[in-house]
């Protein structure tokens, strides 16, 4: 089982806007083979931060998403409505 | 249900007394009233990343949890071993 753990902070004027382009990408992600769990959460002390947490059977699962369609069309236009980079880790549970 | 991610850097050289030092709090959290979940994940590109993702049936429950004597008297220890300060977020699900 892989974990990732994508840590985003949107801007403020664009939680509206990124809120309704993740619908899809979740969707599409759900259906997916090897995916776990595709769940969007957000910080209780500061809104504009939206971490997405996934659970992938393996790391070719995960792979394979990265380069799905609705990946690759819908990731980068989520882009714009950050203020910086995503903090991606993938992780591996050891206790 | 409230989510917690806490994230830490750990000193090379500390990963073995880290990884001692955290078996009495996830056993003793693991009992706590209020503890869904309580688990540590390695970073598969970076082994010194090691992160509890954690779920709690509420706030309340978490709140208790950090004033617990295992919380209070092991935390404080580990912090010696990270290279900065944990990341933490408390989140709740939102999609």
């Amino acid at each position: 089982m892989i974990k990732v753990v994508a840590k985003s902070v949107i801007k403020k004027d664009c939680l509206e806007k990124y809120n309704s382009l993740v619908t899809e990408l979740i969707e599409e992600t759900r259906k997916e083979k090897g995916n776990v769990s595709y769940e969007l959460y957000q910080d209780i002390n500061n809104p504009c931060i939206l971490t997405f947490i996934e659970e992938w059977s393996d790391e070719e699962s995960l792979n394979l998403h990265l380069q799905s369609i609705h990946f690759t069309t819908i990731v980068p236009k989520l882009g714009l409505l950050r203020e910086n980079e995503s903090e991606i880790n993938i992780y591996r549970l050891i206790r």
